[in-house]
């Protein structure tokens, strides 16, 4: 559409002087477009920034900004001594991705992650297949098989007979009781005493986040910057990304955020999971707490809260949530739950709770787009969660993870050089790798090389680690204790025990 | 942030050079918090375009671009001789707006129309109040009490209590068997036959337009601009501009859009009803069809095909869809379609049909944001679908909406200077008034006045026109056919009649 346009021989780099887009947005779309279009592959080099810089007509600083930001999105990677790449795992989230110039319509941009609340597995839908379970050491994946119970079945039967329900659309900030539900269930289970219109039913987590990104744009009248734990969820990236945001890792440690590490002045919001670091597992102690929310509020930084799995404790009494040391007016916590991990991400429904001041932003957004969860759904889980059953459930769920985690333990006892990290709740597991970092490293691509072809679902521990200085990361692997059945589960920890014998 | 800013005395406008956000957009954003906030309101002027400028140190024009966006979006209106003015119908949607400065959280940004397809109702849920019915004679809401059928029944009660279901997390893109049930549907019923891997599944039509526009924006780079049709529906206009792209009204007549009067080169996307213009009903002639898609192939313009009623058709067999014509490869066409009107806006379901160049942009976005219907309600609608229910449904209700229409007729039947005009499909009737054009338009508003109070969910004519020249649009009602209860219906009608007979 412009004229003052100028591509890069061989990659269709072209930018526009005249738009309202800036150099490093613009040059960071050209790329990913190139690279979801196969132009450029998984481990293939990038033209160096001086370079393209030169070629392109622009400062340096803009083509490293654009790396940079897509570095952060997972799409680029630095790699030591050889530039910057396509990142290599590219490959393996794009089975499709043949032969052939063009672009790929069953080519996934940015590799999705197993979400910890099991929102992110990419089942193989491109070929419209059926969807496919998941692999029986994914992380992320519930124990789902006691889900349909009376009162499950009940729920649906009633909102599905019912005249009213056939007959209402579902307001866009969520059905009323189902807000109440909700907020009795924050109450009891999270020590989050807050009223129902605090509360917005969303489509699970990342369309909460979304919500409030959008919200959170239009206001700023800027890109925002957004924070997130490092190490931390790929998967929530891919939304932040999406929603136009460029992102900034943070570095934690084993309990969480590092809050003597802030930066001032330049975050619009934060992503954190102060009740269950993921994956290291870590609850944020109450002083960092305290510092977060104090640093925050003297920022303008809004603190996004992916309480994605906190209900699921195995030992202790967790902290409440980060969200009820803060302010129910003039606060700057968003607390997102679903109900993915609890029930079943079949649901594909959660919540947000928003102060009132953010609510103030995200109300007329969510009026103007539309709710997206059905009423009857919304009127289902109302009743499913007034008839106490999610709490009787969570009871009965929490004893199927421990023998698993018990399993786990047991399975992998005496393994060399390897041990399961202690963690008191969640669907996952964390094996670390000890001894020399740079064998550990190597033993953590051996091992998941290994594990591949069996479609274990096993994970690289080092995978979560964003920063490029691969040495702040550990080696080691994450595996899921959920799925349904319990003999492939075991079978597959055997058969994970062979490999780790063998490399 | 910042601390290049500068205030407007009176309004909080700033502006901020060193942002990436150019400055219209910069002071739409600050008029648009000042409006949510009440800090102006409705009927009251805005600065004049010459002291604003001034005031801030910008070019005129950059003023004048803020306050076209916000015209183009419902928050302004240009008033002749009194410069320009925070919108007055925005009062109506805004019982909350009272006493008080500050930000008031039950206060929608943006006027919510009612949606063709129900979707766009907005219930009071602010004070989570249960959802309220609609208006007798509101537009969108079709009548629901045949949907609650054993066949709706049944697909529910088989969706609950599958253990399968359960354990499936909903594929971004949709559920294969759905995805296959609604490509069968556009087939018989649509006359597009298209494979079902072109299919998405959706939350309604504002989602998919979300969807479609956050992909193109990553695409291209830049703000988008996009036209719709006036007269046409101010609530897509709102999803719109919530996905950050600026609105161009295209004048269009009452067979739909006007073709030979397109801009070239400065459309990104537009949004068209050619099979059911809205609200005049007409059907997009053949011509201008091909008219429209050589235009849009020539620009690089995505036509966004809102088929929100189209089903319900009691005369004639309907054009296929633009859809129809168009390439499943390299097409430009992305049809949006709806169960909310043949079904019920409880269910929040419908789908997206993309040609395959376009799918390749729109899911990588969705893969990382999640789909967000539920694998339960997409199991129960794709059973749904497959026992053939909708379409005898369909044939039952069109036999009900032609008796509401008839009746329409004969209450307003020797009606003064008002006219119902012929419409051969959908849920609504348009009342046209006769006479002086400026007569016809000041009794519009009065029977407005007085039916508001009745609370009879009648909406003026003229208020579908966008542009600020009044000249052009007509002057008369716009009323709904739907609605469960037939009596309400009937009393609302003899209610409307006695206005028309009293003004």
């Amino acid at each position: 559409m412009s004229a003052r346009t100028r591509a890069v021989s061989g990659l269709p780099v072209h930018i526009d002087r005249s738009s309202s887009s800036p150099l490093p947005v613009q040059i960071a779309a050209a790329l990913r477009e190139a690279i979801d279009a196969s132009l450029i592959r998984p481990g293939e080099a990038v033209p160096a920034t001086r370079d393209l810089s030169r070629r392109l007509g622009v400062a340096r600083g803009v083509v490293v900004a654009a790396y940079e930001q897509l570095i952060a999105e997972g799409y680029l990677a630095a790699a030591q001594g050889r530039g910057t790449l396509v990142h290599p795992d590219l490959a393996r989230t794009s089975p499709g991705a043949g032969a052939g110039a063009g672009v790929d319509p069953a080519r996934p941009a940015i590799p999705v992650d197993a979400r910890p609340d099991g929102e992110g597995r990419a089942p193989t839908d491109e070929s419209l297949l059926g969807a496919e379970r998941p692999a029986p050491l994914a992380p992320g994946a519930p124990i789902t098989e006691g889900v349909v119970s009376s009162a499950w079945r009940s729920a649906w039967r009633e909102a599905a007979a019912s005249l009213e329900v056939a007959a209402t659309v579902a307001p866009p900030l969520g059905d009323p009781s189902l807000r109440r539900e909700i907020a009795e269930h924050l109450r009891r289970m999270r020590g989050t005493p807050r009223a129902a219109a605090d509360v917005l039913v969303t489509a699970g987590t990342r369309d909460g986040l979304w919500l409030l990104l959008t919200a959170l744009g239009a206001t700023r009248g800027r890109t925002l910057a957004v924070g997130v734990e490092d190490p931390g969820l790929p998967s929530l990236r891919g939304a932040v990304s999406r929603a136009g945001a460029s992102i900034i890792a943070l570095p934690a440690d084993a309990l969480g955020l590092d809050t003597a590490r802030l930066p001032d002045g330049m975050l619009d919001a934060v992503i954190v999971t102060p009740s269950h670091q993921y994956p290291l597992g870590g609850s944020l102690p109450l002083a960092r707490r305290r510092e977060l929310l104090a640093w925050a509020h003297r920022n303008g930084v809004v603190i996004i809260e992916d309480d994605f799995d906190s209900e699921l404790r195995y030992t202790g009494t967790p902290l409440p949530t980060l969200a009820a040391l803060d302010d129910a007016e003039r606060g700057v916590v968003v607390l997102l739950g679903t109900f993915s991990r609890t029930i079943t991400p079949a649901l594909s429904a959660g919540y947000l709770l928003a102060p009132a001041g953010l609510r103030a932003l995200i109300e007329p957004v969510r009026r103007d787009l539309g709710g997206p969860v059905s009423s009857v759904v919304q009127s289902a889980l109302a009743a499913y969660l007034a008839s106490g059953e999610l709490r009787r459930h969570t009871v009965r769920m929490l004893r199927r993870y421990a023998v698993r985690r018990d399993l786990v333990s047991e399975r992998l006892a005496g393994a060399e050089r390897a041990r399961v990290r202690p963690m008191d709740g969640g669907l996952h597991a964390v094996i670390e790798f000890s001894g020399d970092p740079e064998r550990a490293r190597r033993r953590e691509a051996d091992v998941i090389a290994e594990a591949e072809p069996m479609r274990l679902g096993v994970q690289a521990l080092g995978r979560y680690w964003q920063r490029t200085d691969r040495d702040a990361g550990m080696a080691g692997l994450v595996i899921g204790v959920g799925g349904d059945d319990d003999a492939a589960f075991d079978a597959a920890l055997r058969e994970l025990r062979g490999i780790l014998d063998r490399v």
